[in-house]
Formats: structure tokens, sequence, C-alpha cells
């Protein structure tokens, strides 16, 4: 529904997804020390095995609004428990947008009571909602996957939202992932938890982590069957490891302003963490990301970059290719020439960087954006 | 002189400092791992007694060059060294510039051979040397103080560039400081390092720490009289502070494609590292700096800044004012007028943000740039 939050009525500001049966829910959430009152209401009612209903708005984050928000967090969703008929503990919120304002309450209890009334089990419906939590996004985000578990078939949709203040230090945006699947609530947390690593937190747009960050997943069983264990659990795992991913590459590739999705894979690393310390440098570089949007095969603020990671490692054991182009081999430069590079990056909406390293067998794969004067000029005029 | 390694004949590009006798020599370098030929040339050298000059190029970094690199740097003292009449170990090296090409040798020997023959001891010359380290700066920086000392001026002449990959963690561009100050070599180094920790590891303008970041200190002692000690050093420090303080405030204050010098005062914390990490968080969020490039009074994204920055802190005790106007206190917004605020961000070159915490009394003020179109396209277009 539009109920007035956003000034553009073309765009839907509220949305309700309702499950009609109670769904297992878990959640991942900003670990940013700022935490909107809808993070706080979510993380005190997560995990649990009775969740109805979630409740959506965005043009207004509900951030850093003191007691006065929690109350209305609280309020948001006892207003969507009426609208739904289920009580108020058994609602979950997310609101994404301007941070500092109070959640305009009236706005919101008609939006509610509204999209309640048009509640619908088709595609149209989930395309509607998930543009309910959009706020910069140029287009919504949904991702599906599904597979047969003894006969029956599990669904798993997600929805996202997400184009800045994106950074990784968990969950860095709104996620809202659901299945039919039965699920334990511990097996529910383990699998969103572990998906949510290797996607959410392997993106960055701008390195800003928000208030608002949260990915949840509700599973109520309407496929029938026992809770999924053992090779099930595992393939169930998988799929939601994949729409994750799906949902997570869509923010860089949506991101405000960007020319290109940026894949950056470091490997040859210590540790996991190692590897993703160095990706994440690389990708918040102001100088990489500014590299990318004029087409600049600048290797030296790549590996730069990687120097001041704060990570350990041999720098006579660093190689780094560009589109499948080597420009650095183990730690010296290699002679290359240089318009076909810029080429191969002016032409692809797509840079692949990968950066091999010696300390050991650990990986990540990371994505970003490149950074343009206009992704400057939206972030400069937005909001005020 | 200008020796070519610019494509800009206008511009200098190799510089010639040199002390009529032996100086003691300190220095302070970058912590990125991945560290130029001079870098390590000058960790090696340092701290010396018998410092008599230094070589200093822009336009070429020496940095990610390898063995050749090495070979380059102490080939460059050499030359100097011939040039001057001293030995090769005498001399300290400065390089800055692009990273990953190999220093034109026969450029550099005509531009020292040429620079010997330029020597000179009065402000033209001053003037003429700190150009020839700048890069994309579009102006010198130079600081002085002077203090009497037991009947003797001592003078502190300091030199430094930067503009871009501005990002602290140590010193974070080249600086070179002189002094006829006698000193001990201890002393000296003490005295620089304090310096740089207020100063040049206080700024920031992209966060990107650079490969050749170095700032030295030269005393030789002849203003006349006894090493400095007791009070007569500790005036000496809180001059050289100064001086410190006056060439790092102005990089961030020539920033490429800045329109805001930005200070940020964090208070109340319980260690000046806490401080130090959420100003250097705030100062180098995307979203803060394009704010105030907008002149958006957005006190939302320099909240949720600190609230990633690592730090511990009780958020329902920060309060935050922007130029003198208080938005934010004990974790609660404070109405006010945002035409005002706006007004009071665009019509000034300098912005203030003060951000008070409750946890202690550590405090730091650290200085960065707004972030504009004109960075990003400065950096879009560099190289290649």
């Amino acid at each position: 529904m539009y109920a007035g939050l956003k000034r553009n009525p073309q765009k839907n500001d509220v949305a309700l997804v309702v499950s009609d049966v109670p769904a297992t829910a878990v959640g991942v959430y900003t670990q940013n020390l700022v935490f909107a009152a809808p993070v706080k209401l979510d993380r005190a009612r997560t995990p649990s095995t009775r969740i109805r209903a979630v409740a959506i708005n965005s043009g207004n984050a509900n951030a850093c609004t003191g007691e006065r928000g929690d109350r209305d967090a609280a309020r948001m969703a006892e207003l969507a428990a009426l609208a739904c008929g289920v009580t108020g503990a058994e609602v979950l919120v997310l609101s994404t947008g301007v941070i500092g304002e109070f959640l305009p309450m009236e706005k919101i209890a008609a939006g509610i009571q509204a999209a309640a009334g048009k509640l619908a089990a088709d595609e149209a419906a989930l395309v509607s909602a998930a543009r309910g939590m959009l706020t910069t996004d140029t287009r919504h985000k949904l991702a599906e996957r599904s597979l047969e578990v003894a006969g029956a078939t599990i669904r798993i949709t997600g929805m996202a939202k997400g184009a800045a203040m994106i950074g990784p230090r968990m969950a860095t945006m709104l996620g809202l992932v659901l299945t039919d699947a039965a699920l334990d609530t511990a097996d529910a947390q383990a699998a969103l938890t572990a998906a949510v690593d290797d996607s959410f937190n392997c993106i960055s747009v701008d390195g800003h982590m928000s208030t608002n960050d949260t990915v949840l997943l509700l599973a109520n069983g309407a496929a029938g069957g026992d809770k999924l264990a053992g090779a099930d659990l595992a393939a169930f795992r998988r799929a939601l490891d994949e729409v994750c991913l799906d949902l997570a590459k869509a923010i860089p590739g949506d991101g405000e302003g960007a020319t290109h999705l940026v894949t950056i894979d470091v490997t040859g690393c210590a540790a996991r963490d190692a590897a993703h310390r160095i990706a994440k440098t690389v990708a918040e570089s102001l100088l990489v990301k500014t590299a990318i949007a004029g087409a600049d095969p600048n290797w030296g603020r790549i590996v730069s970059a990687a120097g001041y990671s704060g990570v350990a490692f041999n720098p006579s054991g660093v190689s780094l290719s560009v589109n499948g182009h080597l420009l650095y081999r183990d730690g010296a430069p290699v002679p290359f020439d240089a318009a076909t590079v810029s080429a191969a990056i002016k032409d692809q909406r797509e840079t692949s960087i990968v950066m091999s390293f010696t300390e050991g067998n650990a990986a990540v794969r990371f994505w970003t954006t490149d950074l343009t004067a206009e992704y400057v000029r939206l972030n400069a005029d937005y909001h005020t």
C-alpha cells in the first residue's frame, strides 16, 4: 500500500506478510550499537515458534527515536495483529527510511488496515509487498527456490531491500525469507546465520552499517511433513543459501549510482576472516571504487588497500587479476596493455577482481559497487 | 626542479633538501604492509645522527616495484650524495605519485643534478622544494615556528604534501620537518611520534592508507647550544606539535574536490583510542561526507556511524552539535530548524561536529573533508 510515508504516491510504503498458521521465526540483526526500535522488538521476540505476521514500512526507520519509538513499534505490531485477527506478540515489524523522525502512526494504522484488506496468495501480492520495503532501490528484489523433500514440495521465497548504507557486519539491510518447510527453531537459526554469513555479510555499497539491518526467516510447515533433518535439512540449507545469495547480490547490483557490480575473490588466506577483511577493505576503498567507475586498471590502489586491511601476509606472494587479465604476480608488476584492460572494464556491467595470497587455503567471495558522482549527488541531496 | 616525471612542465617533481652539517634524523612511517622502496630505505637508515640530505620526487611512488625498486631508491640516494659531496648512506629519499611504475632513473639523475645547482637558503628555494613534493595538491603546504632557548633562536620549518589516499594509522602522507635545534636522537623520535599522533594521525580524506606515508624530522643543531632538555625540550615539543598540526590540517584543507574542512570533536570517552576510533569512523562515512557536501544536517548518519565504530558506549548518553546547533541530546532528537542549520553549513568553508559521550574524560580532535562529485571525477580519471 501507499500510506503517505513517502512523497511519491506511485511507491508503496506499507506491507503486510501473514502466515495462515504459526511459523517458526528467527532473525539476524545489525551489530550497530545504535539500533532501531523495530530491531529491538524483533530481537526480543525471536526465536519464536508462533509468529503469524510481519508488518513492514519504508520511508521512516523509527531509529534514534528513544522510548516513543519503542512504543510506536509495539503499537505497529498491535495494529497489524488487530487487522489480521492474531495477537500483538505474534507480529514482527520491519522499518526502513529516514533516521530520527517519529513514525506517523495514523498513516501507519490506515496503511496496515488497507493492506490487510488486500492480502492475497498470488505473485502480484508478493511483488507488491516486496515493493513496500524499498527506499532508494530502483527495483524490487525477490528470489525463490523449491525442492522436493519426502514427496512434498518445499518453497523458499525471499524479499530484500537496500541500495545504500550497506556495510556488512551481520545482516545489512532488510530481508524477509518465507518457507513452508517445517523447521526446528535451532536448525532455522543455524541455517539463517550461515546463509547470511556468505551472502548479506559479503556485500558493501558504502560500508556504512545501518541501524535497522534485519533478515528474518519464517518457516510455517504448511508444505506438510515432519521437521526437516539430515539430508533433507542439508538440501534445504543449500536452497536457502542460494536465495540469500541472489538477494544479497541484487543489493550492490542496485547500488546507488553504481555502474559496475564488482565481485572480489580473495584466496590463499590463513583463515576465512582474514580473506573477508581483505575483501571488505578493497571493496570499501574509495580509490578502488572510483578507479573502476573510471575503467582504470589502477591495481596499485587494490594492492595498497589489502596492505592496510590489518591482515598479515607476505607481500611477495600477492597476485592480482582484473577481468581475467593478470596485472600483478608474486609481488611484482606484470606488463599489460592498459587500453585493453580498461576497455574490458568499461564494456561490462560486472567487474571481477581476483587476489591470491600464499598463507593458506581460506577464501571468500565479496560483492560491491563502483563509486560514481551520481552516488554523491543522491546522498548529498537526499533528506532535508 | 621539473625533471619530466609529471606531464605538466609548470610543476616541480624533484627537490633536494641539504643540511650544512650532519643532522639527527628520525621518521614515522606508514603501517601499510605493502610499503614502498623509499619507506624501506628510510626506515633502515633512521634514527640517525649523520643525515645530510633528503632527495624527493613526485609523480612516481616507487611502490610495488620489487627489488628493482629497492635498487632505484638506493641509487637515488647515491645520486644525491654525489651531487652534494656527501656519502650515499647520509641521504634519505621520499617518493610519491603513481604506484607500480619503475622510477625513470635518467630523469631522476638529471633532476637531482639540476636541483643541486640551485640550492639556496632563502624562502623562494623553500617554496620551490615544497612544490616539488606535491601531486594532486592545489597548493604547497609549509608551516613555521621559532622559539628562544637559552639566548639562541631555534627555528622549525615543515613541508608536507597530500590531498587523497589519506587515511590515518601512522603518518599518512609525506612530511619533512627541519630544525636547527640540537636534539638527542631518542628525544627527537619521541617528540616526532607524539606530534604525529595528534596531527597527521588525526586526519582523513578517503581513509585509504598510502604505501609511502613518511614524516621525517631533521635536527642539525646549527642554532648552537647543547642538546635540548627539560623545559627547553618541552617548549620545542610544543612548537613542533604546532608545526605538525598546521601541516596536517592543510591536507584535508586541500582535499581533492572538497568544499568543506570538517573538524570532529569527540569527548567523554573512556580512552583516547576510543574517541579516535569514533571520530575516524564518522570522518570516513561516505554518507556523513556527502551530507555535509549537500549542507544537510542529517545527524542520523553521524550517530549511526558512531554506532558501528566498534567502541562500546551508552546510546542514551550521546549528544551532538553541528556548527554550534544542538541536534541530538542524551540519545533523543532535539527539535531544530533544518533550514537554519543547513544554511550554516552551506555558508562556511569549515564545519564543526561535536559529539559527547558519558563514558569518561578522553577526547580527540580530528579533521576530514566532505565528499563531492569532483573527488569522484578526479579519481575516476587520474592515471591511465
